[in-house]
This record gives structure tokens, C-alpha cells and sequence, in this order.
């Protein structure tokens, strides 16, 4: 990269998002989600699963064998299971996720195992060696975030359908890529507004600490600006054990983002709240208005590349990055 | 039956259990489950999915074909499934599932695609025709309470080990037979202890109503009497769209329980409650004392043969079960 060799670009650029470090080559299979409501699309790499992953920074040789095994048949795999299951609704899984204790963020466990559900009788029947369609579907079961890459997708092309709105403060990206946090306005075009990014607070696997932790990185926090993720983890009481907290404050952590958002989800319901819509669409105004900044569950990565995730917790956007924009809001308002 | 070719008897005199009018015979394959630290087994069919099913007293052809299905192809493939798999641990999808909005009486969804996911890639490697492999995937992928039966038969297997303990007023069964409503109690042997069954009162189906509904039915009460079904509803607040009430109700409900219960889970718990285990353990003396009933969690089936399940709906047990017993307790301890 130093010598210009290869050449970095941002996913969102690209109609794509992409977990932690988010890396997307030519040569990896990718979803394709389509909004058919508004027909945009956004594109999203299958999830390599915990440990050591790329996304992570790792590129031992297992993380590259896998990556090889997902172009040459996975990838494909997956693709002609999608066809012959007609497609599939990401947006009824999240809707289901939500209703089992899934926040689709740090959580996909329902929303996963919806998935290779809705699969399985596709890959059982595919003409490809047993044993690979067994690793296929073992893979993707063995994986609890394998719905990850798929909602954040989903998540993209419902936050992309609501940019480009003249004069509107919502918000249509926040992404990290662990130095800065940016966020996009619908009313400010294309245009990212920065801050340094912040450090998530939560629990860390065995061994590892604060002092080893890197700051916020990752597309992931597209759930949060969809209003999932942190915004419904009301509705996922169990995912305290993995970000810390109590199962109260993660339901208070939901009431809060109301007070920073536009609307209430009509499909994404918490049976929790009973059955209120997750709150959708950060208001610049309201985050300044209330001091309340956006809060994200999140994956927490090791600082030196290759080691992987070492926890994960809860952080917020910077406020920073609100005052921005308010400001650019307040110019071409001018 | 009436000629006397067929003869009846209860399933739990079997060691098995099974859901509404709970029909196994001699050419059924079964679920073996064993209890690991207490030695014992119990067994139950597969779960033939809602609408026309023979345990809700249909026998139209599809429903007799389904059963040669079951028989000639599907208990073969998962049982061998199932080996291939090393067994399944069924107390740790319940303790799972639990944390993701099932019940396990009522709503299994969750486990039911916790154990799709686990026996998935062995199906899929198994030595028949793809359409088969398809077909049983896409049969068990398609029943929301696949797992049912399953999770009955370990309750069984807990609800047995406690059983035989002189002098102890613990419940170690509740079954229906859509007239009569029957429990056994842990000290007193294996006689039961019988008054009326209720109707539950619950949601139907569109073109149905209570005056449709058969009487309380089925053996499926012992998720209630292991401390499951309706005693952690708290923990599966969107089922109320299914059995009515809210999800204040739903944990009302399962505090309530506590009430009447000798011990808590160490197995289940319930993220809504802070991951307090579930109020296990029925005491006779304590359902008395507080005048609390046991709560059970139930399909309505309809009171004419062939009709199927027309709803769904919450019940109690009959006080008069609990009286009779503590007279035997009484007269036991003379």
C-alpha cells in the first residue's frame, strides 16, 4: 500500500459496509441486498466469524485458506442456495431477530440461525461433494454473527434510501475506521463530518484490557443510524454478559435514543417496549438539543494487527461530529 | 378402540410424553432423551407442525402420509443425524432459547432453529436423494415447534428423577387428557391426582371462538411442572401475541410462580430477571398455602375430531388435584 500498489477506499463509497477494519477486495464474493422499496442496493462480504478473522487484522495463513475456500465455493454456494430460496427478506429476519434477543449488532444469534434455516434445505441439495455442503452449513452455523454483514447491508440501503434530502438533519451514516468517527447528514451530500474516534468501554476476553484495546473502528455502527444495533438493545437484555452492563440499563439505553431520533420503526417492534418501534433516524438538532450522543455496540479490537477481537462493549459517537454538521446545516441554510 | 383392538394408555406410563391428544404407537419413531446425571431416558415423537396433525385429533390423508414419511424416511435420517452429531444437548438449547424469547411450550422458535442449525450439516451429508434432504430440512425448518416434542421429553426425564422421594410434596407431573386434568406428586407414588381440566382462555384463529375449544388436553404441561412453559413466559414477552395479555402479564406471571416453587434453575435463566433461574419445582403445600394455581402455557385444540389447533390461550391448574393430594400427603405421613 506504502507504494502504491493498492489503493484504499472507503466502503461506504462503494454502496458497501464492512465490519471492523471492513476490507473488501475484487476477488471476494459479496451479498447484494436490494431495497425494493426505494431500488437502491448495497453489497456486504460474508462474515469470517470470531477469532482470527481479516477484518480484524489478522492474515495468518488460516484466514487466508478461508478466504480462499469462500471465493471457490462458499461464495457460490451461498449465491445459488439464495436463488433457490427465492431471495431472502433480510428485513423479517431483523424483524424476528429483534423479537429474540437479537440487537443485530452484537448480537445476530437468532437472526443467524434464521438464516441457515432459511438455507439449509438449499445447500442440502446443492450437487457439490457431502462433506463440503456439511462445512457450508457448518460454517455458517458455527458462526453466531454470520447475519452480521447481511443486516448491516439492509441497514446501508434503508439509511442510503433516506439520503440526499434537501435541508434534512438526519443521519445517514456514522462509520469509524479507528482513528476517526465520521458521520453523514441526508441534507449535507456526500461530505463526512469527523472527529477523533472514541475507545468503547465494556468487558474483554481473558488476558486482554483496556490498555490493549483500539479505538471504535468498523461500518457496523450503520445498524445504530437504522435504528438497531444499541438503538434496540432493549429488546436483548442477554447481551449484557458480552458488553457489560445490566439488562436495565440496556433497556434505558434504547428509551434514551428516542430523544435523538426522528421516528419509531414500523417493522423493527421490541416486544420488551411492548411492541414500540426501535427509534430510527438521528436528528442533528436533537443529539446538540439534548446532549444525548448516539450510542453503538461494538466490536472491540486489539491495537497491533493480527491478534483479532479482544471484547466488546458500548461506545458513543463524538459529539464533535453533531457540531459539525450543525454548523454546515446552518451554512446552506443560509 | 371401542371393539377393543386398540388399546390405550397414558404416555407417561411409558416414560414418554406427548403434546395434545399425545398418539404414539408401536410404529412411531422416537426422540430418546437421557438425563446424564440421573441415569434415566424418556421418549416422544416428531412434531408434525401446526394446522392438521394427528395430536390434534386429524387423520385426513396428508396427515397419514406425513406419519409414513416419518416413519419409512425422516426418523431414520435424524436419528442418524443426531449420532453423527455426537447427540444434542437439549438443556443447553432450552437454556439458550430461553434467551431468546421461547418459552419452549408455546413459542419454540428459537430452539427449533437452534436445533435445525445443529443437525443441519449432518443432513445434508447423509446418503439420499437431494429433494429428501431438502424435504427434511425444509420439514423441520418450517415447524416452529420442530423442537417441542424434544424439549417435553427432557422435562420428563427431570421431572422422573425427582419423582419417588418420600415424603415429598414436590409435582413431578400435570397432564390433560381434554376431560380430566391429573399431577403426580414426588412422595406418593404413581397414582394421580385428578379433578376436571379447564379451558384455556387464550386468542383463536380466525372463524373460531371459545365455544369452539375443547377442554385443557395434552401431556405438554410438564414444561410448566421442569419449570419452563408458562413459568418463563418473563422471558418471552412476545408470545402474548399468541396466548393474549402483555408483557407486563407475561413477567407478573412468571414472578408469580416463585410463589409456588421449591427451588430455582441453575440451568435456566431468564435475562429479563436479571438471569434469575426459573421457578422450578411445584410444591403442593405452597400451591395451597398461597392459593397460587399453576400456570400453563397451551393450544386450544378444537372439540370436534379433524378440526386441529384453533388457538391458543393460558390455563391453570384445578385446585382439586392439589387438595386430593395433600389429603395423601396427610394420610402418608399417619
Amino acid at each position: 500500500a506504502s507504494r502504491g500498489d493498492v489503493r484504499f477506499s472507503p466502503c461506504h463509497h462503494h454502496g458497501s459496509v464492512g465490519p471492523m477494519a471492513g476490507i473488501i477486495t475484487a476477488s471476494m464474493p459479496v451479498f447484494v441486498v436490494e431495497n425494493r422499496a426505494h431500488g437502491n442496493h448495497a453489497w456486504s462480504t460474508i462474515n469470517e466469524g470470531l477469532g482470527k478473522a481479516l477484518r480484524y487484522g489478522a492474515n495468518a495463513p488460516d484466514v487466508l485458506d478461508r478466504l480462499v475456500w469462500f471465493r471457490d465455493v462458499l461464495g457460490g454456494a451461498l449465491g445459488e442456495a439464495i436463488r433457490r430460496a427465492g431471495g431472502v427478506d433480510v428485513r423479517a429476519l431483523i424483524a424476528q431477530a429483534l423479537q429474540m434477543g437479537d440487537e443485530c449488532h452484537n448480537r445476530n444469534r437468532a437472526a443467524s440461525a434464521l438464516l441457515v434455516k432459511l438455507l439449509a434445505p438449499e445447500v442440502a441439495a446443492l450437487d457439490l461433494p457431502p462433506a463440503e455442503r456439511s462445512r457450508i452449513l457448518a460454517f455458517a452455523a458455527g458462526n453466531e454473527h454470520f447475519f452480521l454483514n447481511l443486516g448491516m447491508a439492509a441497514c446501508k440501503t434503508a439509511t442510503d434510501a433516506a439520503h440526499g434530502v434537501s435541508g434534512s438533519t438526519l443521519v445517514t451514516a456514522m462509520a469509524r475506521n479507528g482513528t476517526d468517527f465520521g458521520i453523514r447528514v441526508s441534507g449535507l451530500g456526500d461530505r463526512w463530518f469527523t472527529a477523533p474516534a472514541l475507545t468503547p468501554v465494556g468487558l474483554y476476553f481473558p488476558g486482554f484490557g483496556p490498555h490493549d484495546a483500539n479505538p471504535d473502528i468498523g461500518d457496523s455502527a450503520i445498524t445504530e443510524t437504522a435504528g438497531i444495533g444499541a438503538f434496540a438493545m432493549g429488546g436483548a437484555p442477554a447481551i449484557v454478559q458480552f458488553v457489560g452492563g445490566t439488562p436495565a440499563d440496556a433497556l434505558r439505553a434504547t428509551r434514551r435514543m428516542y430523544e435523538i431520533t426522528a421516528g419509531e420503526s414500523r417493522a423493527y417492534r421490541l416486544p420488551a417496549l411492548d411492541f414500540r418501534g426501535t427509534p430510527t433516524g438521528i436528528d442533528v438538532r436533537l443529539v446538540l438539543q439534548t446532549s444525548i450522543l448516539p450510542q453503538i455496540n461494538t466490536g472491540i479490537a486489539h491495537r497491533e494487527p493480527g491478534v483479532g477481537q479482544i471484547g466488546a462493549g458500548i461506545v458513543t459517537a463524538p459529539r464533535d461530529c453533531f457540531e459539525a454538521a450543525l454548523e454546515a446545516l446552518a451554512e446552506a441554510a443560509k
